[in-house]
């Protein structure tokens, strides 16, 4: 039995701010990403993000970031990994509580932004990431960009991680993901974008922007919440998902 | 066999800033009340503290507050009480994960600065805490103001709870605390103050500002850390116990 | 000649959050007032704001709040007039710099939220933001709600200030506005609220919640850029306005 | 007639935390650059810091920060251009807003901590501060680090500009600041601090780390507040410098 998980960015919207379209997402994918205050969201957002994960039956992990919520964490920050690890920590820990309010269960964190991109290139800033994690539950699964320094860190400190690829990125012949200023990087067409996790998820191979048919494991694929036609993206592939027999299902629900 | 715990507000430094003495006064307290991030404190002093707090055995509580930083909490906010439980369960969560990375047992929760006030003449604002707390975990206690809304709300809501007095602030005839703002209101006098939380503790009794002796109960006297002579009154508190052949000890711990 | 401007709040935006429907309305009104960071905004909106109004050649005027990001600068605080004052001042001087960036002039500071209510009902408040005002520049005008204790503010303290009408709004008998959580309290016909603005403009006299015709003073009538519908209701406004042929234009230029 | 600056950050105070000894120290220093709130200081800790600049006749410039008050501006953030001079010429406005309610003129701008060491080296992000002073009052002055990127951006976008040395700090054969984490970075011999200061003022050339004799051109010296002995260490180089008959003034004061 071939599975697979979908996870998604959510619980973006601050205080009399709203962004997203969680409510319109959700029935479609199985694991979200919650913001937790630092680069965006704050504690009545957070309340409501987890209620409408439970509603909807979906899994739920934090998404903490640098403390730059004018920046929506997307710069980076010379922050060290004892502040990384402890500001993890807090956020995590914010994120549990709400869980734990709904009687939810937190299953992953996956760093946002900045952050993510930061952990993925430099072992000390990943490592910082699975330490916290680890400090606070050493049940809670680490979402790695797939190849990258976060797979290494989750292993050397004893995380379980689960590896990501993304729905509607190129990728290179070496299997790293094509960065955004590079023409081709984004792929647009739905009914592409749809095949390509299917190859990810049925053959463990996608073909890279050179045409190259090239290795890729994922146990998770990442779906934008907040890019036009996100909606319309994610219900395709979750079709496809089915009619192929795949069990779509969060990464962390075991049997 | 009579008991006493003996809690003070720690924590507080914030980023380059410091604050407080706690290092010199934790060897002298039971419970310490520390900063999450919203009127004082952030990651990195929250993770120290609770260190500390480990390295002293001392028993760790949250204190959460309204998120107004520059003011210290110190003012009060016309919070909806849905804000107030989310900011409180939000709260309880961060430093609840730094006990956690500790192998530390959070005990208590106590409102800091214009929340406790507020939560104390408002059954509203008080409720709103109470669920917080037993939304996050419902061993955990509420420090409480005696006789005040906090405990009508802690009884409502069905959490545990445990009534503080002051040790250097002087009562009406009432049961309630004098005012800053008149004089008499602060006791400086250290032998007076050490007296009367003997006989607080030994016969549930304190002279009133006007001299009436008044019923008073209380499982935990606040001491202030961020007085000068602080650690002074709390260490003459602490011998005058001992010597009564008092148990100072945390209120959470049983046997 | 009959005259009158038309305010209302821009520039609400903040980080990736967009808020509001600035470029839409800019057309219709003279004069707007700009969030300073406090409840909204930040620099690079405030810029962007200041050089959208400069090409619609809308005055510009300051709109500072309480430091409450979270709450939208809509809950009352109880921050000391010594607090207010400084506060008020520096967010006009922020303000203002971007003013002197463009090449533009500051034309007024209206207080936002709850600070605008808290300085309506309270002489105190309302002195803190006058004395601010004076104090970074004599020139600047006061947006004060009519007839309350803002204008008492200014008149005491020595400020150039102008009386607000708002155009959706139910008044009182004695003047005051209908609070929203009143049925009625706000007026949703289109053509009665431009009746209405017509109505206190030409004659200053609008008909009370009660149908008693009011009298009224106003140099500049409030529209909401917020609300459903503000960008039709500002357009039907302006269009009767000028086919009265009254001058619309910012309450601060003169000839 | 030889003259001199001294230079000195200050007011970094914030709400309920106090830092530095701006009172002792600033009777010995002649221009000083105050906090804006962004990593450090707050509007009232504002209004006091230039009321004590006043008081003491010091020539006041702003210290802008990039966004990061518990890093307290010490960590670099890849913040673009725009951004920086968007955060300049906020930071700049509210400060001067403070020395207009005071009488005052703002003098200077002085970049704080990673962002004074970000554009000491990246003439782009120079260069947007240099932009920022210019867009709000070509009058004011940029103070630059000594034969950095900041001077060339001042020359480039035509704005004022001084240039510095450091009192305390040793600098290479090339005239660059030998880092922190070198040993030997950081002078402690008050003498001796004092003797190089005399040098730069007097003949332009100091020793560098090698013992080789380098020119250096500064029309400011900088002296720390913050560091244990900095107040005997300000007042001994003042004491030289007047028995030098040099002329110990803000640099911006002409005649």
């Amino acid at each position: 039995m071939v599975r697979i998980d979908l996870n998604s960015d959510m619980g973006e919207s601050f205080g009399a701010y709203t962004m997203g379209h969680d409510e319109q997402l959700m029935p479609f994918v199985t694991s979200i990403n919650l913001a937790c205050g630092f680069h965006a969201s704050d504690p009545r957002n957070m309340l409501r993000s987890v209620q409408l994960a439970k509603k909807h039956a979906v899994a739920v992990g934090a998404h903490p970031s640098f403390p730059d919520l004018v920046g929506f964490g997307r710069r980076n920050m010379a922050a060290t990994p004892e502040e990384i690890k402890a500001d993890t920590i807090y956020q995590i820990g914010a994120l549990w509580a709400f869980c734990r309010a709904e009687g939810m269960r937190l299953q992953h964190v996956k760093p946002h932004g900045a952050l993510y991109n930061m952990a993925a290139a430099d072992i000390r800033i990943a490592t910082a990431i699975a330490e916290a994690i680890r400090a606070v539950d050493p049940e809670l699964f680490m979402l790695c960009l797939g190849k990258s320094q976060m797979v290494e860190a989750a292993k050397k400190v004893g995380v379980r991680y689960v590896e990501e690829a993304f729905a509607d990125r190129a990728y290179t012949n070496e299997g790293t993901l094509v960065p955004r200023s590079k023409p081709g990087a984004v792929i647009h067409d739905l009914g592409l974008v749809a095949e390509r996790v299917l190859s990810i998820v049925n053959h463990q191979r996608v073909k890279s922007i050179d045409s190259v048919e090239i290795p890729i494991v994922a146990q998770t694929i990442c779906v934008h919440g907040d890019t036009p036609g996100a909606v319309e993206m994610t219900k395709l592939i979750r079709k496809r998902l089915e009619e192929s027999s795949i069990v779509v299902a969060p990464f962390g629900q075991t049997g």
